[in-house]
């Protein structure tokens, strides 16, 4: 395996991990996460983690864009994979940016485009729940609590301008509470 | 350097870039894109390539989000290494997917946070445009196009939902037109 460190490279002015054998620079850049939040009347669609990080907490159908995707493309697919649901996208609800780990996540609103859900292969199980029965005790990551948030304030009315980090973590910089599985 | 051929790693279901020699997997992920259309009054700022693809074409103060940045910091920053220019966010004007090339784009909607704006590093030219003065032949990627007439058709409004790629390229896979310059 390559041996990285960290190192300036030439003509660039931030540090960037540098292979010490060739000399191969494996640039990080922030991952994008493209996801939604379903409904079906006041019901909203989670998943039960069946993998790390946060295994057995709940999380909304979300994961890593792939190459030549679109972000609504990408929803759709991570809506199939984790919730074997087939989703009709209506638009984007909001925007986080996770700088404490590089990420920025596109969340859209959504409903069913075909009848039915199941646990995909990364879930343990998949359900929807009304508002007051959400298991907000057992949620896996603080952006989940923002979209379910931003999908209630905008419920029944058109999407506006999308939603963003909320003020108290407005860099997406707090990490998640100790004892919390990770 | 490594050796790179295209396979499918163990317990992946794509093919990703795999090095001959070590096994190192160089994941390709798509890359987020982060710019403003910048106003003052009636005009907005647009920047005139020092650097390939498309030197000499005119665009928008954008470019890579780098890691630990949210994507309204990293907006700033472009604003300020390719125009010299302190802006102010006033929320996300645009999403485009440019799936030809695995970008996402988001464009935000700015206005000036302090006067005066020059050519950084990566620009040979910036300059404020009124609409009919707007170099439109010599615009350097379809998307700036795209940002500039969704900023158009929401001059002197609030923001609402953010504009996404227009039907014609709805995936964001339509090539630059040849001899333009790349
Ligand atoms: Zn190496
Ligand atoms: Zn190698």
């Amino acid at each position: 395996m390559p041996d990285f460190h960290r190192s300036i490279p030439e003509g660039d002015d931030k540090e960037r991990l540098v292979c010490r054998d060739c000399g191969f620079i494996a640039y990080e850049n922030p991952k994008l996460i493209v996801g939604s939040v379903v409904s079906e009347g006041e019901r909203v669609l989670l998943c039960r983690r069946a993998i790390n990080p946060r295994r057995g907490f709940w999380t909304l159908p979300a994961g890593f864009l792939e190459m030549a995707e679109t972000a609504e493309e990408g929803a759709r697919r991570e809506a199939w994979e984790e919730a074997q649901a087939r989703i009709a996208i209506e638009g984007l609800l909001a925007v986080f940016s996770i700088a404490r780990i590089g990420q920025v996540q596109l969340i859209f609103r959504a409903g069913f485009a075909a009848p039915g859900f199941a646990a995909g292969p990364e879930s343990e199980e998949v359900a929807l729940f009304d508002w007051a029965e959400i298991p907000w005790a057992e949620i896996a990551f603080p952006s989940v609590h923002w979209a379910l948030r931003a999908w209630r304030a905008a419920a029944g009315r058109p999407l506006g301008a999308p939603a963003s980090n909320p003020p108290e973590d407005a860099r997406g910089t707090v990490p998640l509470p100790q004892g919390s599985g990770l």
